[in-house]
């Protein structure tokens, strides 16, 4: 049977989402679902596939996958079962059967990622696994410019980072808005799709007008360039979270 | 020269503020603010005294603590030089010259806890290190009823743990409120001081009754008894956070 499941991880400890290799060591989101559902099946690997592959340290509210098991079980108790086995970083929040053609990445119409930026002189050590620091006040004002210049359809090559394969650059967000919690920015942004690294490095554009290192129309003409080295860093990865993805009613039973 | 400072830290990797013995090889936050300080003079062993006495896996927004150094420096460069020196996980908010006669613990006046639980059938894992869990919904009625019965002045003999040695048990509180954010329970404790254990066996006796275990009249009588065997367990450490120490102004500069 086919299902769906939704997850919630801290990625401090993870290697991020994607196993590198099948023989790998390294620790990933994907590497520790999928030995629990083998423990759980009993029987050979069962590949798992998630909505967004998250990096390194990159957290998940709301992250969707989808695998199949010979035996099937109700979604209840696949979800009690499964929390039995894994690990306390990753949770299984829900599970559904899910329909036959139902993908978890090919299926999902849109994201919703949040990025958290402490501007504070000191960082919270409670706060350090879950928003990027960065030590001196910014400019707002640079900083929602630069969030509303990213609204709608670009070409978004220059945000993103090497060892991207995809067959078009272009995407549309359609939700990019800043708001201030005290001294921490916090950065929603939705779209039908992210290139590699492109929410930190949508973060990273917005860091560099807010600290007056490059100005609205610096970071326009670098869009335009298509070409990353014209780009601010990528913020860090620990201040990232995948909070959720949607589909369209016709796939979710 | 004497200093106080204002600390935080997340408190998950340690054993607490309080160092077993001299030699011992437990990390506590006392270990590791001395072990900076004396680094930092590069003298002999700097004694630290800290307002609240954290246990293992408490953590700490604003902790205050004392010491003296036979160099003084410029309290902003002592702070910056000892952050440069601490484990992320502990980090120095403020420096400030002390009075000869102030003492973090002895001069202070109130202080205030926070105790978060959160009561959905599954714990987010962004939220383990930070927050307790019981996986069912409580009686949020009874909860309210028992914060307002430990208002006031009272014994809580019966709410300190084994190992307490004080002249007396008896506290005032002068706040005990529960708040809700969505199916996490908030609550905000202040008093004159605190005994052992104390914050988490309150949350312990609302967590009885919110769970149906034990009434409010039965829970009066356990308080009255004066006796630690008749009061329920207390909650998880994880889920409480010293935020805040209050001083009277004739002790600070």
């Amino acid at each position: 049977l086919h299902y769906r499941v939704s997850l919630a991880y801290d990625g401090t400890d993870f290697e991020g989402w994607q196993s590198q290799s099948r023989a790998s060591a390294v620790r990933t989101v994907q590497s520790v679902v999928e030995g629990a559902l083998a423990k759980l099946s009993g029987g050979p690997r069962v590949v798992v596939a998630a909505a967004g592959r998250t990096d390194a340290g990159v957290h998940a509210l709301g992250q969707v996958a989808c695998f199949r098991l010979e035996r099937g079980m109700p979604p209840p108790e696949l979800a009690r079962a499964l929390n039995g086995i894994l690990p306390a970083d990753v949770r299984v929040l829900d599970a559904a059967e899910a329909s036959e053609d139902f993908h978890a990445r090919r299926s999902a119409v849109s994201k919703l990622y949040r990025y958290e930026l402490d501007t504070g002189p000191v960082q919270l050590p409670t706060r350090r696994r879950h928003a990027g620091h960065w030590p001196a006040p910014l400019d707002r004002a640079a900083v929602a410019a630069v969030a509303a210049l990213y609204l709608g359809r670009h070409d978004f090559a220059s945000l993103q980072s090497a060892g991207g394969s995809v067959s078009t650059t272009e995407r549309t967000l359609t939700r990019s808005e800043v708001a201030w919690r005290d001294a921490t920015l916090v950065y929603e942004v939705e779209a039908d799709g992210f290139l590699r690294k492109m929410v930190r490095s949508l973060v990273g554009g917005m860091l560099a007008a807010g600290r007056g290192v490059m100005g609205l129309e610096a970071l326009r003409a670098a869009l335009a360039a298509r070409d990353r080295r014209q780009w601010p860093a990528p913020a860090e990865a620990r201040g990232l979270t995948l909070v959720r993805v949607d589909y369209p009613a016709a796939v979710l039973p």
